[in-house]
């Protein structure tokens, strides 16, 4: 399935079996991978495999995207000058962010970690192209903002996909988008989406990192769903 | 796991158990569920039970939020009224979006089935609250568009979700939001992000509808990701 290409698989398309089946397993561990996929801020330096990262980024492909329009771009970022400019946006976006808090909100903020730049080995930086020939535009005339859509979930695949390896990933969000698309060299109408670092977690928990610091906690169940 | 107040699931978040072990075996599934998962149109009309529906709103609840913030909203539409509401405002969507094309592309987009609202037994709508408390605006200061990239992983687990019981979801873009929110009187700063029709499929397929249809077809994998 490898492409010499393009480094990234090609995934067959003709029904070469019939219509896979889900078990009562497969779904109990499919909730289990839902629960502790977590959104990762320490991580241990130890590398990931390029074949991974490369399976991971294949993987995402099979997203959603609307009009087949696949309006997803991925950035592997090495350089360590780069990742530094980044490293650097994060730093004064949260200083910023910090000075909108106060008092034990405030110092509550200043001790959380939100960020692992300086340990994930690797960083992937997702974009979309927000008006790409591919899909002729369908379905997005009304919704234009469904393409950033598509990317999102672009990326939650690669992010389950990465947990099925024990690969954790942190979106990291406090940082300026207009900042990202220049230190990092992408065409100027593209759209940054987010930031992630990719590595083996130092933990692994069934709670989200916030809550367990105290910062939030999930709402009760009842007000998602409301019926008309 | 039953919550009986919202009628939705509690997650436990203390580890009751080890971190699971995903092992290739799952893999292998999990990425046959990202094949075949397919952006449904064609539906059967046999109903999928209430509480099918509430266990994919529960498990969406375990997609990651920007700040735990959770800012997404499910709405279930059961009033006749409102559902030709939202078929109206497709109607007439598609009809302008039909006029943007000409020549053999519009005599393709004419021909195409871009959403199952006569015949999916289960409507949804998802909105997200724009600005929640919940969350106290952390990670979205500088990239507010997030809570909907929130919802747009929370919609992407219940599909997934959907999937593993057979049950096929499809998102329908070609509405304005702001006509839905005022046909499914919603709070008017609500954010309307997708309208998914759910039911069991009429066709399975690893290959997207629009494939098939000769519409458009995936890109070669080279392109999608660069080196920086």
């Amino acid at each position: 399935m490898a492409d010499k290409a393009g480094d990234l698989f090609r995934f067959p398309e003709a029904p070469s079996s019939p219509p896979p089946e889900f078990d009562s397993a497969f779904r109990r561990h499919f909730l289990e991978l839902l629960v502790w996929r977590r959104d990762v801020r320490r991580f241990r330096s130890d590398p990931v495999s390029d074949e991974l990262v490369r399976e991971l980024i294949s993987m995402a492909r099979l997203a959603p995207s609307v009009g087949l329009s696949e309006p997803w771009r991925f950035v592997r970022i090495g350089s360590p000058a780069r990742r530094a400019a980044v490293r650097e946006n994060f730093l004064a976006c949260n200083a910023d962010a910090l000075s909108s808090y106060s008092g034990d909100r405030a110092e509550q903020y200043a001790h959380l970690k939100l960020e692992g730049l300086d340990t994930a080995p690797v960083h992937l930086a997702v974009f979309v192209d927000p008006d790409p020939d591919q899909g002729h535009g369908l379905g997005r005339k009304t919704m234009p903002e469904t393409v950033a859509y598509s990317a999102a979930m672009a990326i939650y695949t690669l992010w389950l996909a990465a947990r099925t390896h024990r690969v954790g990933v942190g979106w990291v969000s406090i940082l300026t988008p207009k900042d990202i698309v220049r230190a990092l060299d992408v065409p100027e109408n593209w759209r940054f989406i987010a930031y992630l670092c990719v590595g083996y977690p130092a933990e692994e928990s069934p709670s989200p990192a916030l809550s367990r610091a105290g910062w939030e906690q999930r709402s009760e169940p009842a007000g998602f769903l409301i019926e008309r």
